[in-house]
């Protein structure tokens, strides 16, 4: 993969994941969609609803790469501490958006309440994130997108901004799998990635049927030399005699 | 929970999950076994195979939290360099552990090549973690675990050391689960925050049957506080008249 490739990282909000109650099903959703735009996840955090932790990993993470994702906390109870953190992270304040406040004073009218009104307050300079699944908005800040946790939330909030993204050539992967021990394949494996730097060549041991068996996992956005890397992957999985679970 | 609650981090080293390809199932399984053990989760990180990660990763975690738990990276293949990485992180070496060798040995036999031999080495200092399901070891180096990411590897190295681990009172929850909309119970939910310090409450939105809930879920090592504030919880939401979907 080019260095130029385009990077972003994950920013998981949230103690119900680290509390191992929930699953979380957003850094897949990301990795993958980023990957097809051609942008890398080279990081990701799960952090608790702490304002200290959300402030120094959103400062450690916008540096670092061209687009930082946060999932979670921005709605209206009182763990729900991203925005504010966010602004914070800034050196800015919160502020109630004109828009957010129309949208809610239409969505909720006479319930619109004081922990709702939350929920429309962004911090300075912040542009919103439509939110089509329910009224209250993700928002981005810089290189910052701030969404929601709720996996059909999020998706629909990155739907609706992602071709502002500049990424490239999508990220594909190709994939062989079979009953071989990593020791067995590991020094022609070795001699392929040094082949083909631009490819990464990742290797994964599982196990099926009780039986132990290995992922060879290619991944470029340069198309040509995935395709050869692959091909040289496949006759030294082949040449080896080694029983194929699939390919793709 | 009191100030004094062990912590710990997990530290998951892989670019399989960060293209979203394979979903982590590690964070949730110690997330949840270390709470049983009274020891709390309070960050985890997912990086890429890259040393200067692994390493800037590993130095801050350990410095943060009582315990460090790596998975991935500890396999025969070129991209395997979580052993390497975390003995840089600690300013020392990797050597050949004369029982992981000895292990090998009997293990392999003719077998025996030199990538299979890398999985013997580890940082000079650390001590062995055993492996029940395959001969490779994990390790620990003061405070680091350092486990295979096959889940079911890594959860028997867990369980293989977690005797060690200096916990507490196990970290209960209690949940109730409603369609409710957050805004309608945040303030009261609140002031039973407040209420009760001792106690993390969380509140996750969810949809159900294409209807919005919440997931109000209490968590504590002072079991006592615990039900007492479930027990408000309960109250307030039934107070509502709000339909319960789950509790436990």
């Amino acid at each position: 993969m080019s260095s130029k490739t385009p990077t972003a990282a994950v920013l998981i909000i949230g103690n119900e994941i680290l509390s191992g109650r929930t699953k979380d099903a957003n850094l897949p959703y990301l990795g993958e969609q980023l990957a097809g735009l051609g942008i890398r996840v080279v990081e990701a955090r799960v952090v608790s609803d702490v304002e200290e932790e959300i402030v120094n990993a959103v400062n450690a993470l916008r540096a670092k790469v061209d687009y930082v994702f946060t999932t979670g906390g921005i709605g209206p109870t009182h763990d729900d501490i991203t925005a504010a953190s966010i602004a914070v992270a800034f050196g800015t304040e919160l502020h109630l958006h004109p828009k957010a406040h129309a949208d809610f004073q239409r969505h909720y009218g006479d319930d619109l309440n004081e922990a709702r009104l939350r929920m429309a307050h962004v911090p300075k300079g912040a542009v919103l994130v439509e939110n089509p699944v329910s009224v209250a908005p993700g928002f981005r800040i810089e290189n910052v997108y701030v969404f929601a946790g709720i996996p059909r939330v999020m998706q629909s909030m990155f739907d609706s901004m992602k071709h502002e993204l500049n990424g490239g050539p999508a990220i594909r992967t190709r994939s062989i799998t079979g009953f071989m021990l990593e020791g067995e394949i590991a020094a022609a494996l070795s001699a392929i990635q040094d082949k083909w730097p631009q490819v990464d060549i990742g290797s994964y041991p599982l196990m099926k049927e009780s039986r132990f068996g290995t992922s060879l996992v290619l991944r470029s956005n340069d198309h040509t030399a995935l395709d050869s890397a692959y091909a040289d992957v496949r006759e030294m999985v082949l040449g080896k005699g080694i029983e194929v679970i699939s390919e793709d």
